[in-house]
């Protein structure tokens, strides 16, 4: 229990519309027990108030904490001996993936994420990445309390799919294709550790029960629209009413999942989760990248958010989501790194510019994303989809105290107009690297680069202790069968014939 | 007079083909007076001579210095406080610009490039960024002079233009149509300090004549087809054939570059400068954006080269370059950072990964860029445009000793897989900030991070001083006009309907 008062040579408060934030010069927080209490200038916020300690100088710009609105694990696919590819062969890639501790991975990650200034997580974990050997909900509790021992807030899910595990399409007709040995030791792969629906929910149930905390929600995830039935979604929709949870869930990231809904439904994805009556702002939709404009209709009618990911979009060749149409529809939009980022890094701040800067659309009246948009993606609508808006998002009196000093210099370096908006300035040009200082409720988890409560290269080094130990048979076995198979899956799906429509955006022209 | 052994525990010698690099394990390079004289195993290496020095270890990976295509100045527009907008208005917005000192500029750059592992950049310099008090001569002689105190290779030309300077058509007409204050004082601002086609070509000899050296070229530059009259054109490739050098040009940057074409010539600019006689393998042209099927056949039939600005293409609206197609049809690509780049910090290992990442197309069997790809373009590319071709862009006995040691404890923190091919690790995670050595000619230009025979703090500290100062009369005035001017730029532009033809790449779609 501890008062702080918290300056910078720039205090942003939040955005106030998309050419705008509130900027206050020489401002303060002043924060007890994880409190904002006041936010003023410096001079009037130390007048009034004598807190225990001062943070921050001249040197730095203070801002809200940064949401990652979209992320799976810690250790990246690449790094883990994956090159990118295209998501349908790249998540079979992964089955080749070693075992990771889950509790070292997130711990690591999370490290990582607080010192580019990220504060909240979407965690959505893939159950392939859980490791063999740890009950369901034990591997959801460590994850957790990595969470709990970074200081980070979460909003966790595990995700769940029943169907069509490995092409679009139904396992057993997709086997029936492969040589006889491939198909059976898949059968064995995919069988060896069944988790029902009921095990799902009540796992799910558990860890709200037992995990959630004022910097922890548990949401459900069933995984993406085709991996699931339609009885499947119905009982998440029904178990996210009765808890009064989120929803997680991929959406229409490649244009193969938007083309199985025209095969499957006779209609997109999404039309048939609004069909389903699954829709509503409890539900937030990782990638939407192949969305149509009546689909960004029904997000817009329902609800509905969009958690985007530039850098994944283009690395797994999904491509790039319509943002400036979504926002224009007033669809809410939140910005994750899906584990990864264009530097295989986590930097939420590159990220940021990376959607900035992408969604340029040519034509010198088309739409182009303002530095005060992308701030407002990372804080606010990243407060919104992972259900913490009343307490985060924003610097003002009666909010959690969640908030970042990002050090000026280098960023100033050699020159900076000195009419440049201090939002411009870190959007186009800050980096995880000049992050000095996080803190969430008040508690300061980095200071001058340097964890506070965690010892860094102690955890560092355990965790390479585990990854130094050789491949177990079985991670040996599922790696060769991920090889095995990988052709067959390409194959599969040079089949069918691309969707080439009007684009929403327009890059360059053939003729 | 020296020699060197320069080792690291891989040695990329160069690229063989698009999935390969020849890679040398435990490798070194022996040069002897900037000339590489054998590349092979340490141990065999060490065996054989005894050099002055040695230099790396096995925490690096030694590659052969990185070749920046297409460079303008140092402080970025950003810097200088214009915001990214579409080239059309950002050009004029860039009037507003202070000015700053050509040396200081460039040298300041010239450490940013160099800490990023650039060794040759393209340097076209914009006439609207000279000082108006210096001569045409002078400061060209300056910005050499920058580089050549920095060590860097450089192709250097001054570009130049003799029409459109405001829209894309006759200046008078533009200005008819302005108010006749603000039209008279665009007149007295552009006709300040009139460069003739004659001064242009007798710098550019002189240039030529007294600068240049074994690492130092001069190119003739016409700054792009729409900006220059057919008689210029026609004798700035007379003027090349002459002196047997280079030109750069910028070609079909943005969508309306494009359209002028049909309008003016009922063609493409491109298609327009294969009438002139104009292409060959002396050409290189910057951007290249808007080229359709037809042009990129031309490029490849005549050996006219593209150097590519992905991160540019960005910020100023220009678009996508079909960098897979132009690959496809044998074209040389090389990569530029345009003096920016994404992260307004001129980091080429940063522009290599966006090179490889936009150009993912969505579908299972479209192209991608592989890492090898994408350092064939930075290094045997980016000498074959810059004419230093002989002299670098592989590191093999006979070629120059330029090269680049990356430090690897970053890139593979925690773990990275032991199967991972370095050149892969390099391009999805490597950051200048990883860049330790840089080396050209046998010099070491930076060793450890640290500028060998640069003071680079006191040249900082002098930059500064320069930049201190309050604006001139004459700056604040040009600025007050291109404020004025901008919002007619823009609704002249919008009166252009756009193209919307099929695009060469496919990111989404609407319906």
């Amino acid at each position: 229990m501890a008062s702080t008062i918290v300056r910078g040579r720039y205090v942003v408060t939040g955005v106030i519309d998309e050419n705008t934030s509130n900027i206050i010069e020489n401002g303060a927080v002043f924060q007890r027990d994880g409190e904002i209490i006041e936010v003023g200038p410096y001079e009037e916020i130390r007048s009034r108030h004598q807190p225990d300690e001062e943070i921050g100088s001249s040197d730095f710009a203070v801002i809200p904490g940064l949401v990652n609105a979209h992320h799976h694990v810690g250790l990246t696919p690449f790094q883990l001996g994956t090159l990118d590819m295209p998501l349908e062969t790249w998540i079979i890639a992964r089955w080749a993936l070693r075992d990771v501790d889950p509790y070292l991975d997130t711990l690591y990650c999370a490290m990582q994420m607080i010192e580019s200034g990220i504060t909240t997580v979407m965690h959505n974990h893939m159950m392939a990445r859980l490791p063999s050997d740890a009950g369901l909900y034990e591997s959801g509790a460590r994850i957790i309390e990595a969470y709990e021992d970074s200081g980070m807030r979460v909003a966790f899910s595990l995700s769940h799919r029943d169907q069509n595990h490995l092409v679009y399409e139904d396992d057993e007709r997709f086997l029936a294709t492969l040589p006889a040995t491939l198909a059976q030791g898949i059968r064995d792969y995919l069988g060896g550790r069944p988790i029902s629906l009921e095990d799902h929910l009540s796992v799910t149930a558990e860890l709200i029960d037992k995990k959630q905390s004022d910097r922890t929600r548990v949401f459900i995830s069933p995984h993406n629209v085709h991996w699931c039935s339609d009885e499947m979604l119905r009982a998440i929709k029904e178990f996210a009413t009765r808890h009064s949870t989120g929803i997680h869930i991929h959406l229409q990231e490649t244009v193969y999942q938007k083309m199985y809904g025209a095969r499957n439904w006779g209609k997109t994805p999404l039309a048939h989760l609004a069909d389903l009556g699954f829709l509503g702002p409890e539900v937030s939709c990782a990638h939407g990248v192949w969305l149509t404009e009546a689909d960004i209709d029904i997000l817009a009618e329902t609800g509905t958010a969009i958690c985007s990911n530039p850098s994944s979009n283009l690395r797994l060749k999904s491509g790039v989501a319509p943002l400036n149409v979504l926002l224009e529809k007033g669809v809410t939009v939140a910005i994750g790194i899906d584990e990864a980022g264009l530097n295989d890094d986590n930097d939420i701040l590159q990220e940021m510019r990376v959607a900035q800067k992408i969604h340029r659309v040519p034509g010198v009246a088309s739409p182009a994303l303002t530095s005060h948009q992308i701030l407002d993606l990372t804080t606010v609508n990243g407060a919104k989809v992972t259900l913490f808006e009343e307490q985060i998002g924003r610097l003002e009196p009666g909010k959690r105290a969640d908030m970042v000093l990002v050090r000026l210099d280098r960023i100033e370096e050699p020159y900076l107009d000195p009419d440049t908006d201090i939002v411009d300035a870190l959007v186009y040009r800050g980096k995880g690297i000049d992050v000095d200082t996080v803190i969430v409720d008040g508690d300061v988890l980095l200071r001058g680069g340097r964890f506070q409560k965690l010892d860094k290269a102690e955890i560092i080094g355990r965790f390479k202790e585990t990854l130094a130990r050789p491949l177990s048979p079985a991670e040996r076995r599922r790696g060769d069968l991920s090889r095995e198979l990988l052709p067959h899956i390409q194959r599969w799906f040079e089949g069918w014939e691309l969707d080439r429509g009007t684009p929403h955006y327009f890059y360059n022209e053939r003729a």
